[in-house]
């Protein structure tokens, strides 16, 4: 009962600092999303293609965040944006104060979108607003369409579905119209693209509504 | 500060009682396995197909553990082992204490092997010990090939690394050497197999294991 109580506290001091972080990126006309998956299902080639297909006039940056090494950071830097790597060191999740530390490293007033990559993990993030504008979770056709039934919160807080590795279907038992069934059925309000991060299909819908958000900022 | 304090005594508690739980497996002589791995790795496949190749004369178990819905207890149901779903209710990993509770729903003298499939999160389930012999690891070739560098305390406590899905590998990025190599640096104990859980490809080594170490407990 006392775990319940702190990890309560926990998470209302999150929020306290998830609201300040808001207020931030608000102030500054930042788009900010908040990326999740289970590791492996793409969120950092998705974060590359939608970089290099990125408007010339919408000045992005990024916030790696990852349980051990730089790697992610290393592969977004060849893409000439500010980007900032968070080692939780065994931490399960990002938290907004991390956040919040992060953002001393960019000049927000010159940005007008911030991509957040949380770390590889479809249960705890959840749990732990940072203050962004949309969550956007991955899921990939190799998991299984089953996955929004059996972590139903993560399909709950989010905004945006994106449907990764299409170009595996022929291979893989997986039914694009199951799992979409299945996550609506947790969160009617999902919006849901479907794409191949390797290929390229279905990246023109994604991109087209990434942009028409920032812009709307 | 104090947060680290009360993980601290929660992992105590834990070891305490995985501790009588591993009293309890070896005065039973039961061989005991904790699966791991991201959602979607195919943990539940490769427990369908074991349990369908093992020798009649190996008496098996299942606790499942999720943190939604008894999806794959009823899967497992169907080859005619006792089976317990866990569900944790948005808890991100299996406890001890929830193990121990589970045992009451078995008669344990009939039985020689313990399969635990964790929840599937390659984070946090790394630090709670529930008394089994042996940590197994799914990593799948969808997933990328570094995943054990930055998941590295899942892999340093596993014993064995099932890398799964080895039929897709003409079709994804994914180096089966170099995820050994990264593998083994963490980990250089770990046992290694290669398996494709849906063509059967690499399972008998995988099963001949099994079966030994089953049979010398």
């Amino acid at each position: 009962m006392s775990v319940v109580t702190v990890e309560r506290k926990i998470l209302k001091k999150n929020d306290e600092i998830a609201g300040e972080n808001r207020m931030i990126f608000r102030n500054h006309h930042l788009f900010t999303l908040n990326m999740l998956s289970s590791p492996g299902s793409g969120k950092t080639t998705l974060l590359e293609k939608t970089l290099a297909q990125l408007p010339k006039e919408i000045k992005c940056a990024v916030i790696e965040g990852d349980v051990q090494t730089d790697n992610d950071a290393r592969r977004i830097e060849k893409y000439q944006v500010p980007v900032v790597q968070i080692v939780t060191n065994g931490g399960c999740h990002l938290e907004a104060k991390l956040i919040q530390d992060a953002l001393d490293n960019f000049k927000l007033q010159d940005l007008n979108l911030l991509i957040i990559e949380n770390v590889g993990n479809l249960v705890c993030p959840a749990n732990y607003d940072l203050g962004e504008d949309k969550k956007i979770v991955l899921v990939s056709t190799t998991e299984g369409d089953d996955k929004p039934l059996k972590y139903p919160s993560m399909f709950r807080v989010s905004d945006v579905l994106v449907i990764n590795k299409i170009d595996l279907l022929p291979y893989v038992d997986f039914s694009l119209e199951q799992v979409r069934k299945n996550a609506l059925q947790i969160n009617p309000d999902l919006e849901v693209f479907e794409v191949s991060c390797r290929t390229g299909e279905g990246l023109e819908n994604w991109m087209k509504w990434l942009v028409t958000a920032t812009r709307g900022r």
